[in-house]
Parts: C-alpha cells; structure tokens; sequence
C-alpha cells in the first residue's frame, strides 16, 4: 500500500484566491505569458499555518503537470534550502506572476502592472493575516521586486516581517555571469541570516552551509503533501521528466511528460 | 477575472482513500496496467452528499493530466448522460480499477483480485454510507461485474440500491460491432430507468433521450468544479488534447499535450 499524505488544499481566503483570479487579459500571450496552461497558484500550507513564506516567479512546464509552484528542478533546490532551515512543512510557497512565461523580456515588465500587482498582495496579504509568518525569503530580482513593491504599498505599510533576498534557484545558467559557487554562497549568506531569524522550525537543527555543489541530499524529493493526491514518487524525486517542445520558446508549445529511464 | 469553482477535494472516508492504496505490487505493469502514471481516484462529490453513483473502468491520458476520471472523451459523454438525468453535480464517480490499463487482455482478468477488490469496495462503502445513494449506473462490462461482486460479497450484502448497466461510454469502435445508434439506443434504455428513481436531480427537467447521435450539448464540457484549481477552460471543453507516444501501447509511454488549434 502506498500511504503518502497529500496537500488537501487551500482554505479560507487562500481558496478563494485559487477561485478568483486574473485570466489571459492581465497576463497576455503578447506580453510573453503562457496563459494557456492555467495558473498555478502556490506550494506548500495554503492554510494558515505557515511560518516561512517563499517567493518565486513563474511556473514552468513541470508545475502545469502537478499544478503546484517550484515543484521542478528550481523547486528541488529550494526544497532543500528550506529543508537546511528546518522546514519541513512549515512553509508556503508563492510566485511573483500567477502563470508561467515564455519570453522574459516580454513579460517581467508586467510586473507591477496594476492587475498583476493587485492580485499578488492580496496572497501576501492571505500570508500575512494569521501573523505567524516570521521570515520571507525571495528568490530572484523579479520575487524581491514583488516583495519591496508590496512593503512599500499601503496594503503592506505596517509590515515589519524580516526579508531576505537570494539569488534565483536557476541563476547559474551555464556561460552565464553567475556560476554555481557563486550561487550557493549567496544561498548561505541568506541561509546564516534566515537561520537567526527563524524561532519556530519544524526541526530544530544545527544549520549546515552548501559545499562547492549541491549534495545529493540538499536536492530532496518534492514531498507527497505539498502535492495532489496520487502524483508518482517518480514525479517527486526525478526532474526533466517534462519537457516543453515543439517549438519551445512559444506561447502555444506543447508539453510532454515521459517516465525517466529505470 | 476567472471565478471558476474548483473541486476542494475529498473529505472523510474519500480522503483517506486518496492517502492509502494499492501500489505497482498490486496493479502490476506485468499485467498490464499504468502504475507509472499514479492512481486517478475519482470525479464529483468525494464528501459525502452524492446521490447518484457512476462506476467506469480505468483512467487513461487526459485523466493523468487532470487527476480526475472520466475528463476526456469518455467523460464528456457520461457528463452528459448524468445531466440528462438532471445531475449537474450531485453524482460521485468511481472506477473499477485505480490505475490506468495499456493492455486490456491482460487486466480484465485482474478485476476481482483480492487486493484490486478490497480497495475498491471501501470506496463503494464509502459512497453508500452517508445514505443519500438513489441509484448506481456502471458504464462497461467490468464496472458492472464490479458492483455485482460488491452486493454479492459480505460488505455488500445488506445493499439494495437501484443499478443499472450501460454499455461503456466508448463501445462503439470505428468498425465493431456496436454502432453509435446501437450506444444510444442502450443509453436511452438506461436514462428513462434511472429517471424514474432519481427522486432528487439537482434541476428537475424532462427527459430527453438521444437521437441517432451525440449532439453537441450533448457533449458538455466537464465542469470546473470538478477538477482541481486552476485547469484551464480549453482542457474541459475540447478533448484529444492528452496523446499517448512512443509507443502507445506501453506500460512506459509517454503522454504529450497540446493545446488545441484555436
């Protein structure tokens, strides 16, 4: 028997956010999203009871499978930053845009569109309202830009919740500027500040900074109760099984899910 | 603004029948079954205030896609047979097996293995147990000897709810023995049984039986309520959309989707 706990989903006003939302007129095809393939709304406690919120940026084709954000290659890697700060389960994840993109130069121009923006400070604002959130931690320029948008915004004027910037999970793109040293140094500095801040994890533990790379275990499996009920282990613990073709640098392109190799 | 309802997921009983089942050991590859693509549990109301029962038989392509059974073609079909009847939500849908099948001759015979059959009498259990069940259709011949395994075994014995058999939804193969007319004929049977048993539709109406073929609102889209959060509106409307590849009848194939021409 498979016995895997499963996200049972939002509530209270994080429900109503996965059922009243911006469609393809706020975020456009011409403006570089991908509508197409719905939203995806959030990962991990969209209930109340989170205690760390994460900030991202857009879904890509391995989360229009599971439906949840960061549940990727990208995500893997914040799993296992969360998971060095004792988060387990204690946290809620969200995206600086609801749907996922296609060309940035396009699209990261729409972020503080008005529709945009009103949209994403009302989760921060859902986040927020329990006053258990003791830390946000951003993940790339465009997820820092949504927060300081938010905090310096009348909704978010009385918030003195501590932030952190990091660099994006991906920033170490290959001939890129960054390389993977550099990524996860910026990681531990963010790590060591987090770490000070944090009074509650799931896991009270000695903080561990990354190496050179990242180990096998800071690359942990995306758990089963942050995703719908019944996704393969494999989905969890493997990456590239989706992949985007056909071609893949458009609105329309397709998406194929392949097992991986056994 | 998109403000779909969405399905919030099963509760009670049907939860925790989403979080403990059968795995690969039981629903094997080497019979023919598509563990690999993880269980689709269910369609409708998995909380409890079901009145009508629809039993299918196995998830295919678009029902890994969108976690839900019965969403592609055969879906769309029954989705317009319950509607005939007046349900436009109050109906939960389960079928004979939790896993998908790529080789009929060889999965057909695993129906009434003890672990296929354990499992999927609690789900039965669970549906008739709030009492509000006024009737159960079963589309096929492996869902209808499913429920008569059910009210012949010891946990279905005291049951006396009214069923009744249809042929399955997509029965009339190009160049078989059953024609379009021979699948409505059969349906039009069933529809004006089951009507007069339905004591409680959640919109009274005449019934309409079918002519010579599926008309096009006959064919409704799946509704939003029914699936998670977030599934885009063309995956609801439009079918063939999910594709087995390389190859197609395998335990291992993958699954591409493509948004329809527009």
């Amino acid at each position: 028997m498979i016995t895997d706990p499963f996200d049972t989903g939002p509530t209270g006003r994080f429900r109503t956010l996965c059922r009243t939302y911006p469609d393809d007129t706020v975020f456009r095809g011409a403006d570089g999203f991908r509508p197409l393939w719905g939203p995806v709304f959030y990962r991990g406690r969209a209930n109340g009871t989170a205690r760390l919120l994460v900030v991202g940026q857009d879904p890509a084709q391995t989360e229009a499978f599971t439906r949840r954000i960061l549940s990727g290659q990208a995500g893997r890697r914040v799993q296992g930053f969360v998971e060095k700060l004792g988060f387990t389960h204690g946290y809620l994840m969200v995206n600086a845009f609801l749907y996922g993109i296609f060309n940035q130069d396009m699209a990261l121009p729409h972020l503080n569109d008005p529709e945009v923006v009103a949209y994403r400070h009302r989760w921060f604002a859902a986040a927020l309202a329990p006053g258990r959130i003791e830390a946000v931690v951003t993940f790339g320029t465009p997820a820092f830009q949504a927060w300081r948008t938010f905090v310096t915004s009348p909704e978010g004027s009385g918030v003195s919740v501590f932030h952190q910037r990091a660099l994006h999970p991906t920033a170490d793109k290959p001939g890129g500027p960054i390389s993977r040293r550099d990524l996860l140094d910026n990681w531990n500095v963010a790590l060591e500040r987090l770490h000070d801040r944090l009074g509650t994890p799931d896991v009270a533990q000695p903080l561990v900074p990354y190496g050179a790379d990242f180990a096998p275990g800071e690359l942990p499996e995306i758990p089963s109760r942050d995703l719908p009920a019944g996704i393969p282990a494999w989905m969890r613990s493997t990456d590239f099984w989706a992949t985007l073709g056909n071609p893949p640098g458009n609105e329309r392109a397709n998406i194929t899910v392949e097992v991986p190799a056994p």
